[in-house]
């Protein structure tokens, strides 16, 4: 058989393939539109992925679009290992940087060491927020979930006693990835609030 | 509210990003490494164009991955409305066009005109295989379940009476987009034939 490949290269390819297979078992606080059942991480990275490439234009500057792409379909692979934490959990999130930093080193590390390297790089990029790629990424991570308790009025929120302040808080990093999308944010979560789905924080 | 971006131009967006949501309950016949349900195919998507990002030196020759990451996040999208047929049922797969035809028309056509004359595009090379680009997709789209069904000891071939010629006939394409994948495949299809969970499809 000819194979100009090295085997060992690619069977450390397809054993990182055959690893991502685990995240489509991470549940997030999500759910899906219908309610029926909560998000897993991989569908959930799909949908980012598919929204950078329709909600684009909204950026706040030029981007590598294909590069915002490759930054979503790997920013939650660390969640493998370290669990998906609640946006709203605090506490939780604080403890989550070490374990998601060995999950990136064992992950990753599946694969040949160039390619361990880029994708490391790429979630590291994702996760320090500082160039307009990961920016917009960001944008779209905090969006996505919003439009979901927005559409399933506010079942994530109501579950776990979000209120508007909160809300405002945490999503608050749209505008800087993507100033429309957060001017947008905003009148999904008045609606929410004078609905009544979304409390507004105050003494009750 | 300052705001840019025509309202009615992000609305239809975000309603092309909400109508995605569903393909998250679309199931197809591969099931998880672990066996424990079947896979969706919005997690199935965001699996081969992770595999893109991670495979791409194994193509045929030269291409465009952001392209073929593009062609990865929508070849499915369709199966919304359509469904996804099993690679492996003939006379289903020959009555699969028009309504997939009717299905990009119908969810592509959610977005502003411009996007979805893009995203229709995309979808249609992924179907005509006939770039580099469409021939590398698909022989990931091939590969991931294969490697699932080696992985798993040919759950699914079991399941539905699947044999090592129809293996060989349904993924020879695997070899258009990328020879080297296609050798590996071969070992894979000969290991789960020696190991008695791929039958020879001889008189028995």
């Amino acid at each position: 058989m000819v194979n100009r490949v090295s085997p060992s290269r690619l069977e450390a390819q397809i054993a990182f393939v055959l690893e991502l297979d685990r995240l489509k078992q991470v549940l997030r606080q999500t759910v899906l539109l219908d309610g029926s059942r909560q998000e897993n991480s991989a569908e959930h990275s799909w949908h980012l992925a598919v929204m950078a490439l329709v909600l684009a234009e909204h950026a706040a500057g030029p981007l590598d679009l294909c590069r915002v792409l490759q930054m979503l379909l790997v920013h939650d692979v660390v969640e493998i290992d370290a669990g998906d934490v609640f946006v709203y959990d605090a506490s939780a999130r604080a403890q989550q940087a070490e374990r998601e930093h060995a999950a990136a080193e064992r992950i990753f590390g599946l694969l040949p060491a160039d390619q361990a390297e880029g994708l490391r790089a790429l979630w590291a990029e994702f996760e320090a927020r500082q160039t307009p790629e990961a920016r917009f990424a960001r944008a779209l991570d905090r969006l996505q979930p919003l439009l979901h308790n927005w559409r399933t009025r506010g079942i994530t929120w109501r579950r776990h006693g979000v209120s508007a302040p909160q809300v405002l808080a945490v999503n608050g990093v749209i505008a800087d990835g993507a100033p429309a999308l957060w001017a947008y944010a905003q009148r999904l979560i008045a609606d929410a609030m004078s609905q009544g789905f979304l409390a507004d924080g105050g003494a009750s």
